[in-house]
């Protein structure tokens, strides 16, 4: 594709030459029928040397000496990169077509333009928009509704009654609406099992990654909202509430009851306790816990979590936890010294 | 079902009013012909107000004004939630049948009135009891055994020689008998593999939830003793011997050779190191950790995890660890100028 | 198998009696057939009591009173179990042969004596080498490349364009390729997904256990190192690269670019931050987590993790924390006491 072309979809200038693009690549590996991209302004002497065809940068990139790559300015080249991406190294997708030993149940119903792949089990009753792609092994239990573009990759379990918007991705391996963790525990102490007979429902433009769990409500409804992003091998609880473009990195927990507002970042390994709300826009930094509500678009750290700049300092101070008990020893010792002097 | 039924099953008084009672919900979702449920006397002007027409609450509840859902008082509201739950909205299962796609070896052995999925797999030499359920996808390796009312849902994966007991829950994704992490580093810093030979016996009544995994022993037996539940995304290490009635919140990892007494409960995303006991009853809250063992009947939290009470005067402390290092450097600067003065 | 030739297979001392030996066993459990095993030196008075017909044990073992189990020195015990479990207790493995449900592509090429259990998926183009075992329910999208001895467990999932050395070992519901967690953020606040259009490479040797991710590079590859072991549960995101012999534990999260090298040991629950190198030979101690380089050849503690005999000491301050608070405000008290005096 020639570079005017790509310009043009990107919304970025016209640059001053026209070459043949071939693919995009990062700074360090690009070849010379590549597009590649920086953001950082520092790495302007690497751009410069950088073998790539043209750069996707910001407006305020600073120029390149002449014979060096041309500049493509955008707005924000993260989005110009994703557009890019798409255009030029589209990912793979199988093509429409139900395989024959895909097990669909009669009463199910699909849109078209559908790929069903091998062994996909679609259960009774199941209702799902067009242009679904169901990889091979992925399992519909009966009951769950799906929009359009519904893109499920291998071994993924759908269970009963979950229901889905547009656009959801599921990559492999991912549960939705397995059995909440809800126990009354008797005299005897033995857990007697409360049933979980709530279900899952999931926003438009979702994505849940890699063998993340997201568990059925006990009686009514887990929700995640639209536009929100669930990274690998995440818990999300049972009765949980997600709203929309949160972003949920790996290894996060959230234990059953937790609403996460709008707009929230929760980094890598974060745990929060049941019951509790943070709140619009906040972060929380990777590996932190709460047990407690934590305020809108605030940055939160520790575990127990409190606000990030004095979690900075205390962290610092932490570090010389042993240095800080000696001198308050010494300064005893020189109080007595003192005393009895 | 007319409420005095529910009542009578529930093992509660019965209530003034009879009326027809359709389903279970929430205090915030009910209707008026649900069943709902409350155990916090503060939430008694709630109650007051909720359409529902009967509650279950505990014994020392206080009585609403009349005209407010009718009371089903019962000695533990959450065991009756749990019963009223079967009663009023049993959880979906399949019907009694094997799916013609399912490959079952002829050496394997089933039950009566078993469901096997699609595509279910079943090796060599398995000996299932009664009333088993498995769902699509589900695989035995050879010589499993197990008991009556096995449940594993869809992608389950038991490998060769795992044991297991009456009524265990499987929910999607689990792993059985995976080989544990055990290597033998040679000279050359080589990790050469220990072949992991041993097997899981699971005990009954214990549910395993979403996506866990539970590693075969090296030599002998990873034990899971009756009772114990096992929330998502949890890792049970070779060699661990768990007992009775324990509960294993989501994310937990039990390195190897763990010991975890009865009735012990670890919170969400706690870590165990290898060869540690946890005593029986014994209580880890959220994300702590522990390399050393645990005393029965206490509450500890951290990482390193220490007295829970203790543990909550550090953590007090150490948000203000800042100011902490300031007043001390103040004071070791009061008494220089006093010393110099 | 006769005990001399045990010795001979493990190049141990040839022993005074020759039994038969059928089992090994650890030194709890061990019967008088089996092989046993011990390497700490304090364990030698109940090594002299085990019924063990032999044990292994390192060079400089103390000598057993006549009537116990003979002895076999090795220089490496832990080595020489494994290499006595593998000829010993052999684990189970299926016969060579492709099951009929097994839905090869056309176009993909297998090589000699490959077991392809019940309905195994293998994509477009994949080329796997010889000896290959795929249990049932394994899926290859198109286009994976493997070396001889890929032993891939049930509910596997490599995605498309994944290549793999040889002698790689995949645990139960491993996912290779899911993709990354990759998004532009937009004025609206909104995600944009990047495609992620990468691979991933494993080198040989490699094992990854049970429900482990490792995600597809955004554009150029996510790479294993020869030699290294993953632990179960473990997340590996886009555009790591790990070196060689590195030992990942159990639930460990690496963001995305993070460079392990060679050596390196990072035990359970350890989390990584982004773009950061962890030096060769380094030690991570459970729990930790770094989000900045941490040196060759050294062990760090803490989250955030720092030097860890430091840690040590802070730790053993934090835990009497609420004590330092006290004493400091005594020594203030004492100070204004005197001052005013």
């Amino acid at each position: 594709m020639r570079l005017h072309e790509i310009a043009r979809h990107l919304h970025a200038n016209a640059p001053e030459t026209d070459p043949e693009i071939t693919g995009i690549a990062s700074l360090d590996t690009a070849g010379r029928q590549d597009l590649s991209f920086v953001t950082d302004a520092r790495r302007a002497p690497e751009a410069a040397r950088c073998p790539a065809a043209a750069l996707l940068v910001g407006e305020d990139f600073p120029a390149l000496p002449a014979g060096g790559p041309a500049l493509l300015r955008v707005p924000s080249p993260a989005l110009a990169v994703a557009a890019a991406v798409s255009l030029l190294r589209p990912p793979w997708r199988p093509e429409p077509g139900v395989d024959p030993s895909a097990r669909i149940h009669p009463s199910a119903r699909l849109g078209v333009r559908c790929h069903v792949g091998a062994y996909a089990v679609i259960g009774a009753d199941c209702v799902l928009g067009d242009d679904v792609v169901l990889h091979p092994h992925v399992v519909l239990y009966p009951n769950v509704r799906a929009g359009n573009r519904l893109l499920a990759h291998a071994h993924a379990v759908i269970r009963e009654g979950t229901q889905l918007g547009d656009d959801v991705i599921l990559q492999p391996g991912v549960v939705l609406g397995g059995d909440g963790f809800g126990f009354a525990t008797d005299a005897q102490h033995h857990h007697v099992k409360i049933p979980q007979v709530g279900h899952v429902v999931i926003g438009d433009q979702v994505e849940i990654q890699a063998n993340s769990c997201v568990d059925r409500a006990s009686l009514e409804a887990t929700v995640i909202g639209r536009g929100t992003k669930v990274d690998n091998l995440t818990q999300i609880g049972h009765n949980c509430r997600l709203g929309e473009d949160v972003l949920i990195c790996a290894q996060v927990g959230l234990a059953g009851s937790t609403n996460i507002e709008d707009q929230a970042l929760l980094a890598g390994q974060v745990g929060v306790a049941g019951h509790c709300t943070v709140g619009r826009g906040a972060i929380i930094t990777a590996q932190s816990g709460t047990h407690g509500d934590l305020a809108a678009g605030k940055m939160f750290s520790g575990s127990p979590a409190f606000e990030h700049r004095q979690w900075l300092r205390a962290t610092a101070v932490f570090a010389r936890l042993g240095d800080l008990q000696r001198e308050l020893r010494e300064l005893r010792a020189a109080l007595a010294t003192r005393a009895s002097g």
